[in-house]
């Protein structure tokens, strides 16, 4: 098919125990706030509203079973936002998987779209 | 991560030109057009309203710039629907990026995950 040269892919991918609840929306959440440290930022940077990327994160964590995303109130900085050691250790496994999972499938695709 | 035994995933695919149309449900319809022939029976086993279903259909051929499915009225045998040849080349197109794909993203996955 000589059209094919022009397709593209995307694939997302879930990671849970019971239901699928962390993909690529709250690994991009995480990564926001542990470059920026602010779960408000990262809410501006998607355009989600604070409720619903809340949400995201809480129906995430009581999937895994472990908190993601720690918050402070206050303080000398005036609080902010960080990622769990749990949070900071999938969010690294769950980009590496993504990564070198794109690497393999991206070698898959050309081999029959290209 | 000891609890990590217990993680699953799921991975989607989508193909597409100009925007991400032709994946997993669309997919799973063309398969059941082949095996059954019959569209009607299709969006039943899939819980889809036939509008719903139509639009899919319609949508990702709009992208791809191609027919899926071809559907017959009336006839010897009533009509029924069967797919295009580029709908059949690209839908075992698919299914072979996605079988292999996944051979590929389990591997990897069990040495983040398990």
């Amino acid at each position: 098919m000589s059209e094919n040269k022009t397709f593209h892919y995307n694939v997302k991918f879930n990671i849970f125990k019971d239901e699928a609840r962390f993909g690529p929306g709250v690994a991009r959440l995480l990564r926001l706030v542990k470059e920026n440290g602010s779960l408000t930022d990262a809410y501006r940077d998607m355009g989600l509203s604070s409720s619903k990327g809340w949400k995201m994160i809480k129906k995430a964590e009581e999937d895994l079973g472990f908190t993601l995303i720690v918050s402070t109130v206050g303080g000398a900085d005036g609080g902010g936002s960080h990622l769990s050691d749990e949070g900071e250790l999938f969010l690294k496994n769950y980009e590496s998987f993504v990564s070198e999972s794109n690497d393999e499938i991206e070698k898959i695709f050309n081999k029959y779209f290209i």
